[in-house]
């Protein structure tokens, strides 16, 4: 599986996908093709123990391709929660129970080779823009539709982080104000409308109203927004009417995005992309209607802007690796 | 009225705000003080007599003066619509009739100063930033609600355009799908809810249903967003009440607009910010029920972020005039 590396080869950089139950690394080469990766538990215990085994997975990845660490060109990790990335720091992650921790200057120490670190929506923008459908593209907005939901904004080719690096947090937008619970404590965040478990929990209220669908509900805990997304795919016609209120939920949102960013591509990401072209098509149809019915909305918005993202798993490998190029990129040099 | 120039002052630049009734020029010191104003009709017969009344106001203002117009360090102009600002053009102005009109080329040529040319409400973000509440901020969201509502974005210091020109048109966002018409087609636009027009009418039907307030209605086409704010300042009960649905429709879309930008400093201008205190204060309420309710909101917002606008009548003219340093300003650079 992984590709011992010729030595012009031998400026890889590493991306690190850290989530609060599996660390993912990658080798990731110039090209962007992931030349080895692995796959392990996130020891959430303390900080350290964290570090210790991102560190670990680090050099077993980097052993896979016969590489030895020093000679990798950088490490990007890509954070769930709050980054400062500047400054290298994790400051606030709830799945990782971290709070202010030193994290780059943690593993530069110990590995010798730079790190950069940066919030994992955010990286996943900007991997996006490296790799994937927005090659070329100096304005994105990427949402990733996922067990949560926010977005990387990219402006003028460059990833814009906000004055507290909050900019994007829209999973946390108040849109439906009538609207479901959210984790957070309000009611009607864009979040609680269309994250996976909010697709899983419409689609067990649909199937208690209507009994004739496909996915499995005798044990309803077994719904998730894949098996929902999956019926649907099949026809089943309780799951496509879910997917559609949730398509018309996202589309809502998008359209309020599109006004905010006025961005040149539009990327859905996250778990949500998986379901493909129906779900892509039922919310080009509802943004078409919106650009039907006002002129100027119409003058910002055309159809091939909204995509999905084209990395799908490998998003959170690619988008930690482009971290290590982003200030490169944004000055138009190569990136590394 | 106008202060001749000492010698040291003759680096002025001179801000021209062009609308579709009234041209307003000002001559503008390196302090940001405006030197001279001149207001006069804009001729909208064609392109070319619009421009003749630009060059008209500019000549005018700078005699006011006495400073040779050749002497100006730059000529910045504020229009309303879609602009290319990078080739000088005014792409579409529906209030000026313009439809791709080189207006930057065709001033240059009979006044041999340099121009720049924007749409009235980028510039105006630019010009809260150079002269007015925002100076020192690097992330600003300038929202203006007058006739019409459009915000101006600064990210990390830049002016944020979008990649058609187009980014912080949310007037036409549609934030209220059960809501009122918008004169853009769609139903439910936050202009549609919020804009001057709008106050007036929601004033006039809070009148038709209770005949108790003081704000003239013997005829009530004399209801404007004016009387409106004014009667609200003075204690008029179905004012206030008005005043406060605007304030929690406006909430409404600023809440959006944190998550997706998280900027350091939120400023509200155009007519609304001359309702002063009493509306900000309704704003600002709403805003932290929403952070009460959520711990993500709240980690984003704090009341201090929200600011009227310090230019008020100024902003078109010192916005025009903050084009011809913007470029600079983002530097670092010394304005010019």
């Amino acid at each position: 599986m992984a590709h011992a590396l010729e030595p012009d080869m031998y400026q890889c950089v590493i991306g690190v996908d850290v989530g609060g139950s599996k660390i993912a690394a990658g080798v990731v080469d110039r090209a962007g093709v992931i030349r080895a990766r692995i796959e392990c538990p996130t020891d959430v215990s303390t900080a350290t123990e964290t570090v210790d085994s991102i560190v670990s997975a680090i050099r077993h990845v980097a052993e896979m391709v016969g590489c030895p660490v020093e000679q990798i060109a950088g490490i990007g990790l890509g954070i769930p929660g709050k980054v400062n990335a500047a400054q290298g720091i994790g400051v606030l992650s709830v799945n990782l129970h971290w709070h202010d921790v030193p994290v780059q200057a943690m593993l530069e120490e110990r590995l010798h080779v730079p790190c950069r670190i940066e919030n994992d929506v955010k990286a996943g923008a900007l991997g996006e823009l490296a790799y994937g459908a927005a090659q070329g593209i100096t304005d994105l907005v990427y949402l990733v539709v996922g067990t949560g939901v926010a977005a990387g904004i990219i402006c003028d080719g460059k990833l814009y982080r906000g004055s507290g690096a909050m900019a994007g947090e829209v999973g946390h937008a108040v849109l439906f104000p009538q609207g479901r619970m959210c984790k957070c404590g309000a009611r009607g965040c864009l979040e609680a409308h269309v994250a996976g478990p909010a697709i899983a929990e419409r689609a067990r209220a649909a199937m208690c109203a209507e009994h004739t669908s496909s996915v499995k509900h005798d044990d309803s805990s077994l719904v998730t927004a894949k098996t929902v997304l999956t019926a649907a795919a099949q026809g089943d016609v309780v799951a496509t009417r879910v997917v559609h209120a949730v398509a018309a939920d996202l589309a809502f949102a998008i359209q309020i995005l599109f006004t905010c960013f006025d961005p040149q591509m539009f990327v859905l990401a996250g778990g949500i992309a998986h379901a493909g072209a129906p779900l892509l098509n039922a919310v080009r149809q509802e943004l078409a209607q919106y650009a039907s019915r006002s002129s100027v909305f119409n003058e910002i918005y055309s159809p091939p802007a909204v995509q999905l993202s084209a990395l799908q798993n490998d998003a959170g490998i690619l988008g930690a690796a482009a971290l290590v190029t982003e200030i490169a990129s944004a000055r138009g040099e190569p990136r590394w």
